[in-house]
């Protein structure tokens, strides 16, 4: 616990987007931290690849470190922010060293969290600090405490939501200007929501994994799952797609769902289709929502700005004034050792209905070949619309299956996809519920 | 700050509805609770008016009080749950009790947090013990922590939000099924939605006062406001209103606004027409939504279930595990002191659109005599809808204006109210924004 009256010394590793706002914020905010938790902050080391980089603010060379492992030795810091963003190496190098030294961390990194979350937090519980990290899931959401404090009673059995911002605007923006994906892709880069360079990690799905790993572990209390579970991105989404949906009512949203089925853990990401009509369906461009279902509290909604340095940073603020009022909280909301393993539920049994899009040669039999396949595959068919485009002699065939298991869709579908020139096998979208 | 190891000891105070589930649920979550806090609780008094009326649960006679204040003398208690729900009386007597008994306090009560929330507060600050009230504001929505811990850094310039259950569920009803407000309000009490004795306090805007003067000094950091603002209810509100709402794309919400204009409070509860296709106007049944703009998070959107014992036990039980795991923290998120008095913003220059509904003579010249008056008091006109009714020679004329202040509505309106019969003026709803 931090005592009274002494100055809390800050220092924070990474200078990127996020670390720098950060920086100005507390110098702004300086004075309002104190005036609320009767706590005085000074920073007093800052580190960063790059010294000269352009920055949206400036800051104090004198304070500045190559090196931010020096920190350690020169400093007598209390609260590290890590702001670096990697999974491993130079991020869990200071987060692992400012535990060891008794120094409360906070950090905005979701891969790190995921990855060497249980380990990190038995750290801290030993070293008796803090380790937080409100800001890795959901940028200004405060889901995190809300899970671990708000509805810590509930007996939580699933969380599902959008946690990828960047992805939720390409797939807004797609439907409501007919553009491509990859056209929206570069306005997104170019609006700074998703990364210039890699873009990856947002759009294949990983991101929101690691989130999902992070939220599941908080609303279960479990340790993180390693599993191999189904992570899809929206590469492969296609404006046609999106179009035939809002025609069905539906709309695509890039879901992580966590759940325990029978006692097990299941976690995904991967495109759904949504109606319309649901709270999850209108939330749309760069917002995100979490959307826990527990006992007694029934289904709890959080909705929010997910990204950007804004409100990443009031979740990064908010542990701070968490570090600073009050005392030393597990990481995971309940101790390390009571956070019990858990099984994982077979990915083969998940079920749900599935919208299939197929280009055929416009000719007798196609369709009925299609749909003795389903049948052979137990994969009964709730609606089919057939749109010739008599010009290529070709036709669309959309088909949205009744529910059925991973495990028959694939071995179904697997076929089509080698199939004979009759037919292409485009796209697989599942449903939501 | 409770001593590890030791039995906590609990006292609740008023077991109704809320009382009987939240000591079942403490009963059936003591290992839980132990398991997730480290510390072991029990129930050692409790107190209602009556011992022999029929409750959901069964609870121990041998730990029943008949007159509450005798609970501290008996017994050394750690926690205090005051359920009896009063605004003074003994509500306000048993907490002033526990707090100056250095007993720590936790409370759904609305009404008292409203009337004697800086009272109390301080009381709990001079005597070092929590004061909380999570249950207060929406249900389950875990709406207070988030203010003071979640968006604790963020400059908050608005709350707004549905935060009374049974007047959104009976606005939903009537316009899903075409009933009346009489008519559903019967439904609404048989469900236990609304109070079967008295549901006025529902129905008029003063529950929600309440709350929505809870959220204001939450999140601009003020004392509660004791000013007279405009507090309407749904009790005019006609299915006729609502059904031509809907026609227009609107639909009514009694929400609960507070806002900070030029530095001065702006508190008020009254139904609105919102879009449907904006978030608030999907809210619906006995769902609460609390919305927030802040810097730098943005807008931040809380839903969920917002009244029943399920998730007021929930919000209860998060204060217990707050002050179970924690030290002492203040009441409203910063020190009493420090809570600054705020000038009130003059509710006559409040502005907004008026939707307007009379019903006339139909003849000529009536309409034109409305605009004119209408013009004469500088408001102006954006959408007539006039609708005849031969058989009555009548005619509906609904009125959208372009904004207006208050004072200019209600001066032009109170003329309509009492003028010669040529017209009947029957509804005025403000549309939100």
């Amino acid at each position: 616990m931090i005592e009274m009256n002494k100055i809390v010394k800050i220092g924070i590793i990474g200078l990127g987007q996020i670390g720098i706002y950060l920086y100005n914020e507390l110098n702004i905010k300086k004075k309002e931290i104190e005036k609320k938790t009767g706590k005085r902050i000074k920073i007093v080391a800052i580190s960063a690849k790059n010294k000269n980089k352009k920055r949206r603010f400036k800051f104090s060379k004198k304070i500045f470190y190559k090196n931010p492992l020096q920190i350690f030795k020169n400093e007598n810091i209390d609260i590290l922010f890590e702001c670096v963003g990697l999974s491993d190496g130079i991020s869990k190098k200071v987060v692992e060293t400012a535990l060891k030294n008794k120094i409360n961390v906070i950090t905005p990194n979701k891969a790190l969290i995921a990855k060497h979350g249980d380990y990190l937090a038995k750290l801290a519980e030993k070293n008796n600090v803090c380790l937080e990290f409100e800001a890795s899931v959901a940028g200004g959401i405060p889901i995190v405490r809300t899970i671990k404090e708000g509805l810590a009673t509930n007996k939580i059995n699933k969380v599902y939501g959008i946690l990828n911002g960047t992805t939720n605007y390409i797939l807004s923006e797609m439907e409501n200007n007919n553009e491509s994906f990859k056209r929206v892709l570069q306005k997104a880069q170019k609006l700074g929501y998703a990364e210039p360079g890699n873009p990856k990690l947002d759009l294949n799905g990983f991101d929101a994994f690691a989130k999902i790993r992070i939220l599941s572990s908080l609303s279960f209390n479990t340790k993180i799952s390693k599993a191999n579970c189904i992570m899809e991105g929206i590469e492969n989404i296609k404006l046609e797609d999106i179009k035939i949906a809002s025609q069905l009512g539906l709309r695509v949203k890039l879901l992580g769902i966590s759940e325990i089925i029978n006692n097990q853990l299941f976690e995904t990401v991967h495109p759904c289709l949504v109606s319309k009509k649901t709270y999850i369906g209108n939330v749309n461009g760069v917002m995100n929502a979490v959307i826990t279902e527990g006992k007694p509290v029934g289904e709890s909604i959080l909705q929010g700005e997910g990204a950007g340095p804004g409100p990443t940073s009031s979740s990064l603020l908010s542990d701070l004034f968490s570090i600073l009022r009050g005392n030393i909280k597990y990481p995971f909301g309940i101790e390390s050792v009571k956070r019990k393993k858990i099984t994982i539920f077979n990915k083969n049994n998940y079920k749900n209905s599935l919208y299939l899009r197929f280009i055929v040669k416009d000719k007798q039999g196609v369709l009925s070949s299609i749909t003795n396949r389903l049948a052979k595959y137990k994969i009964s068919v709730k609606r089919i619309i057939q749109t010739p485009d008599k010009a290529n002699k070709e036709a669309t065939i959309i088909i949205i299956t009744h529910k059925t298991s991973e495990i028959n869709a694939n071995k179904c579908l697997s076929i089509f996809k080698n199939n004979n020139n009759t037919l292409k096998f485009l796209t697989l979208i599942r449903l939501y519920n």
